[in-house]
């Protein structure tokens, strides 16, 4: 007691002395950390000068080469290694970090419905990939619930539940729904924002998803009697959604797949999401391909069981309607997206077939 | 066409060139960001332990002051004046822009929830504010729609609809709820992150009406036979809701006032969000106090009326049930807020006085 009594009177000595450095310090750590700041930012500035004007260097001599070639004013060969040469700075601008600035500044509406102003774009490359691995790992978790939770459903279904599902744990399902959708919308206009080449039907379809399962959750779950019939649309939706998930499983594996081999081969950034339909290594397409087009098919089934229902005046609510119709387009976009990129495929091997050919056919 | 193709020839000559030098400055690009970027976070690192050491010595000299002070072992008006200066650097940290390297790392669960691991804090002051400013301005967008919304749909009903709401429109309702909440939690956690000190029961008070809204779009919305009946719980939650919206308008209102205010006398930040129950400039309170503890009172009354109807089995759905509950605890818990406010501001204008009895008895 004496000796901290001491202590303190010892410390009494100086402690005005103490607290004017502090003050000192924490203006200095001010200046500095504003200095900084204002620094960064004019880097930042000059930075984006230099690879916006070096981008349309790039494309300018793209469109002088392609001339060039057309009118045969330089050797085929030579353009080739040129263009190859070009491709090459651009790869190093788009993959590498100089990508932050070429980014335009405004940002997608439905982050800034959820989120405000607010940047979502990393500067760092590390912190980028680590938002990409997030999301994949995120989706290969949301593939197993998908394949679980309507399993566990339709078993209980008919063994606990007699036939006849009751509302609770459907309107939990479809609340699931509802927050998987939105933070696979958030997600995906995230990983946009930080340059990912996602294919904009992919968010626009969990758009569709998100409605949907909003209409399904104001849709009453009708129990007895006779409730199998008026149950016929969930337990159909509940199938679809089991073998969504397999689906998912699949394409996540195979997309990893793709991706490593289009990153080994230069055609990818890792910040690509391959999730195209199609998105299986070529081999594995004979797979994918049937179960996605069955997938497709019995999408379109429920959406017009549904419309049917509707028709019939079974059950004549809004929402049957609305989900048959929504049900309908998606399966409808979705199979024209599929067969778009497979052509898109067979018509860049025949390119390629060509192109080697001929450059044979030179030789 | 002739000159075109003579350009054309012309560039042939030097485009090899040209290609060699985009490729070199595509390269010195790559290098000159990646060198900026690490140059940026070796500062960031050194910024960080220096604002993080010289908080710990100011909160190490505030209790050797009290300390001090405690023992007579220096002079109570030296105390005083040493503190107001600690206090000065305290505030040149926490309100300057060394502010970002004091909060920690670890992230709300919310965000990470939806959003995955990215970061949604802005290193420059002016973007923090135009954060905050847009979340205001969200919440001035919000109360009046919180007063409309409600408003048409109860004249509506007496006007058109005959005394009985249809389904339709009041899902609507519902769902604009729960995206309306969802946007509210997740700007209040980004701006948790941006270092507003909001008060936590705020953010949790968002989590719970997110919820209602979410099991409120699953609870079938009674027609004809007897619907005046079987709606009195919707059309009591929709005069609360009108309330509410008068409420929120007077406190957005109040609270700018009293921030300014606090931001004039050094006492906040301007990222704080003044929206405590008692969000108004002293005067004000008169105003603003009872309509708060009546719309309390009135959110109770509608929890107990929906407790008393699922315990009478006029309507026998949980959703009555849970919602009821849900309704009593955020009453409960945000009359408590109110009161506790109230009092810890009657304890600080106590204290205040007597500092001013004490410092003019030592004059």
């Amino acid at each position: 007691m004496a000796d901290s009594k001491a202590a303190l009177e010892e410390s009494a000595k100086n402690v005005e002395e103490e607290v004017r450095r502090v003050v000192e310090q924490a203006k200095e750590l001010q200046d500095s950390v504003a200095s900084s700041i204002s620094k960064a930012s004019s880097d930042e500035l000059s930075l984006r000068h230099r690879a916006l004007s070096l981008d349309s260097s790039i494309r300018r001599l793209q469109s002088l080469l392609r001339s060039l070639l057309s009118y045969h004013l330089l050797d085929p060969k030579l353009v080739n290694k040129l263009q190859e040469e070009l491709e090459r700075a651009r790869c190093i601008m788009v993959d590498g970090d100089a990508a932050t600035y070429l980014r335009g500044k405004n940002q997608g509406g439905f982050l800034r419905m959820f989120l405000g102003p607010i940047n979502v774009r990393a500067s760092r490359k590390d912190v980028q990939l680590k938002v990409k691995e997030e999301y994949n790992s995120y989706r290969d978790r949301t593939a197993l619930l998908f394949l679980l939770f309507p399993s566990i459903l339709l078993i209980l279904r008919s063994w606990i539940w007699d036939g006849c599902l009751p509302a609770f744990p459907v309107q939990l399902y479809q609340a699931w729904l509802l927050f998987l959708y939105t933070g696979l919308a958030l997600r995906e206009n995230i990983l946009r924002e930080n340059g990912s080449d996602i294919h904009p039907w992919w968010i626009y379809h969990h758009y569709c998803a998100m409605i949907m399962a909003l209409v399904s959750l104001t849709w009453e779950v009708k129990g007895q009697p006779n409730c199998a019939q008026k149950q016929r649309g969930v337990q159909l939706f509940l199938q679809w959604a089991m073998m969504q998930g397999v689906a998912m499983l699949l394409q996540n594996r195979y997309q990893r797949q793709r991706l490593y081999t289009r990153i080994a081969l230069g055609k990818a950034k890792r910040m690509d999401v391959v999730w195209g339909e199609t998105a299986g290594v070529d081999g594995q397409l004979w797979l994918l391909c049937p179960i996605l087009f069955i997938l497709q098919g019995f999408e379109a089934y429920v959406g017009l069981l549904l419309l049917q229902t509707a028709y019939l005046g079974v059950v004549s609510e809004w929402q049957v309607f609305f989900c048959g119709i929504l049900f309908v387009i998606m399966a409808i976009v979705n199979f024209a997206n599929t067969v778009q990129t497979l052509l898109a495929k067979s018509r860049f091997k025949a390119k390629m077939k060509r192109i080697k050919v001929k450059s044979l056919h030179v030789k």
